[in-house]
């Protein structure tokens, strides 16, 4: 049990703002919200001075990339791309993969994070560290095209192994996703196998579009026209279609987002740092009805993963490139990292908020640290959370009711063991 | 003595990063750098883990404001001006300024900025309060024309006042600046008195000039054509002016701010935050000359004091609008937010960089969080600090020698009492 939290930002449908109220945990689940007392069999949590709220969702990263971070900034896209990220990506194997996907795993419990939509190599590898962390996410092997078609057959059969290896960890937290990298990368072909595992085994299809002006160039100078309008054409967007960035798309392609129902993972500090020169159109996607939540992209291009980071960015960048403070409010923007993020990824039902009856993902923020004093009123508690708070203000972790990590001590991850598993995998992956 | 730093950033002329180094500290400057060892006279803290910078400066705060904290964000400049914060001030004492300030000086402590400018209302207080704390300080009371006479007067001889107040404090860490508040708000007499303070007592003129296009405008309808022409044809340009913002110039107006010596502070944040749609032309100002450093402007329009969070919006916003990855690599922020904002404040000899001879204002990061881990290199570690840190990674805050918090514990402050003392004045503020 939850025990007397200064408040709970509960984002129900009301936005509630529960002043001293706890929370009861039964079974992973939430069983009651608000003036309750524990009882004999409760695990109890003290929550004097903290703000409840719902865990946060990250719908979009690489996990692994951790290993990469720091090692490449400032540097033009293709020139990272080309000259540090796929030199280094062809170094890795899957035990360097497990390494960085755990110490992104310890991040994210630090910084609040209690889901994540990941994409990468050694899925496997991920998926291990995912369960010893005890977070939850949905996670996709990288599907690419490759020049000689045995290669492409491959990336396939590894998608449907993974698929299996999901299927056979029984761990429910953790689901299975197609990753059909990028409709650049993968041909008509290949989406559209990746849309129809997706829709038999009611999958998410998690892919990137429309991330940089070069992406639209190269469809135009193929003469396949707006990416968008071409996925469209070949019969791929559909309400499984969860598309990170989503940054180049006219008024009409925002449109057919809406009418296919296609979600999008809004990843602004990646793409800012990256130089990309455009935001995506956020406001006309949720006029279209298209859900939009939050996504840091991978830790080499951001170079974190604390989601209250990118909450404050996404208020500002839209604020800044629109001309109007009022926007993005706090309010739209904490709905992207829980609600509308669980909407993303199909969870609405169960996650994004502290409701009865829905899983016990939830978050603790010290209200003692200098950055979060004063808060006035239940009125402006969630704007302290996208504007001053950080991800090193939570203090507790829990997922599935089960506690990650409870006043800044880690429960399942050693940070020891982490570190040192990151460094010799680093050893090997820069040979000096 | 701080002893063996996994990493010293030491900022000097060759930007060399130590590995394994330590550094001696007397009588409030920096004695020995390198391989030393620890005598019997030292007091010795262990930075095994730990990566050793200078001590942030702060170019643009209103410390008092963290009174007003998240209690009037996502809204319009004039509604958030005239409805909310000039009301709110105008029901400012002297002991709220003084919490506030307590309050301020606490979380720049925590998140590693060791001096800072500030200017704001009830600077006596503000000044006991930024004794009590320890930090480094440059201080001026805002000063805005009235429309009646006697009050402008009384504003003069408040500045006055203060000079002489910080005049007897003898507080080495606390210097007295002017503050006439912006061109729109004083007039050619009360800037020029101003400039002739700050001659008279080798002040410097902390100033805001063209942090809005409104202001532009406003001078456009008086006749008055260009804010920052206006302003060097009555002779008040010159290398004591420190001109917070200063978005809205045009390239001879930054030629002018080169030719005249003025200086910089660059609050992308507040920029950002209020929504006034652009960014000041950083590397115009660069290749004009122009010393620039960072501020984060007050604590109700950013909503936090951590200069991290700044340095990496700052690199960020600046690749977004150019459209360019290269144009503000993490070494040039770093320098902005270290070297720059120490010539911003005209303390390049004894600020800014961990060198024998300086003034020994210190800060660590624990390098065990999960975002500062991996480490590659002494090449890419600017780039973690710009990039992946966050000011709660800082550890330890040292000032003219002086442990101001150690290991994550405040010295000379005490949280709670100044919760309290934050609390009781916006209760007294903010009716019920």
């Amino acid at each position: 049990m939850l025990k007397d939290c200064d408040w709970i930002v509960t984002q129900d449908s009301q936005r509630r703002v529960l002043r001293n109220a706890s929370v009861r945990i039964h079974d992973g689940s939430i069983e009651e919200v608000g003036e309750i007392s524990p009882v004999a069999k409760d695990d109890v949590i003290d929550c004097n001075r903290k703000v409840l709220i719902p865990g946060l969702i990250n719908t979009h990263t690489h996990l692994s990339m951790t290993l990469f971070r720091g090692s490449a900034d400032d540097l033009a896209l293709s020139e990272w791309l080309e000259k540090k990220i796929w030199p280094l990506e062809s170094g890795l194997d899957g035990a360097m993969c497990y390494h960085g996907a755990l110490l992104g795993a310890l991040e994210m419990t630090r910084t609040g994070t209690t889901c994540f939509v990941d994409q990468y190599y050694y899925m496997e590898d991920v998926a291990k560290a995912v369960a010893e962390s005890g977070l939850r996410a949905l996670l996709s092997v990288g599907l690419f095209d490759k020049s000689d078609k045995p290669a492409t057959v491959r990336g396939r059969e590894h998608t449907l192994k993974f698929l299996n290896y999901v299927r056979e960890m029984k761990n429910p937290l953790i689901s299975f996703a197609v990753g059909p990298h990028a409709p650049y990368t993968c041909d008509r072909d290949t989406l559209l196998w990746a849309r129809a595992i997706a829709e038999k085994e009611k999958a998410l299809v998690n892919i990137h579009i429309a991330e940089t002006g070069g992406e639209q160039g190269k469809f135009e100078s193929e003469g396949k026209g707006r990416v968008v309008e071409y996925l469209d054409r070949i019969g791929f967007l559909c309400d499984r279609v969860l598309a990170a960035h989503s940054v180049w798309l006219t008024e009409r392609e925002v449109k057919l987002y809406g009418k296919r129902g296609v979600r999008v993972a809004h990843c602004p500090v990646s793409n800012m740092k990256l130089a990309n020169g455009g935001t995506a159109p956020v406001p006309e996607m949720w006029d279209a009805g298209v859900p939009v939540g939050l996504g840091t992209d991978g830790p080499s291009s951001n170079n974190g993963l604390d989601m209250f980071d990118t909450m404050k960015m996404t208020a500002l960048i839209h604020k800044n490139v629109r001309r109007d403070p009022t926007i993005m409010n706090s309010q739209r923007v904490f709905d992207m990292a829980t609600l509308d993020g669980a909407r993303c990824i199909g969870h609405e039902k169960d996650l994004g908020s502290v409701e009865i009856g829905k899983r016990a993902d939830l978050v603790l923020l010290d209200l003692r640290d200098p950055n979060l004093i004063p808060v006035h009123a239940k009125e402006t508690l969630v704007s302290d959370l996208v504007y001053s708070a950080s991800g090193f203000n939570v203090d507790t972790t829990i997922v599935e009711g089960k506690p990650l990590m409870v006043n800044r001590r880690f429960v399942n991850l050693n940070q020891e063991e982490i570190s040192e598993g990151v460094m010799s995998s680093i050893a090997r992956l820069f040979p000096q």
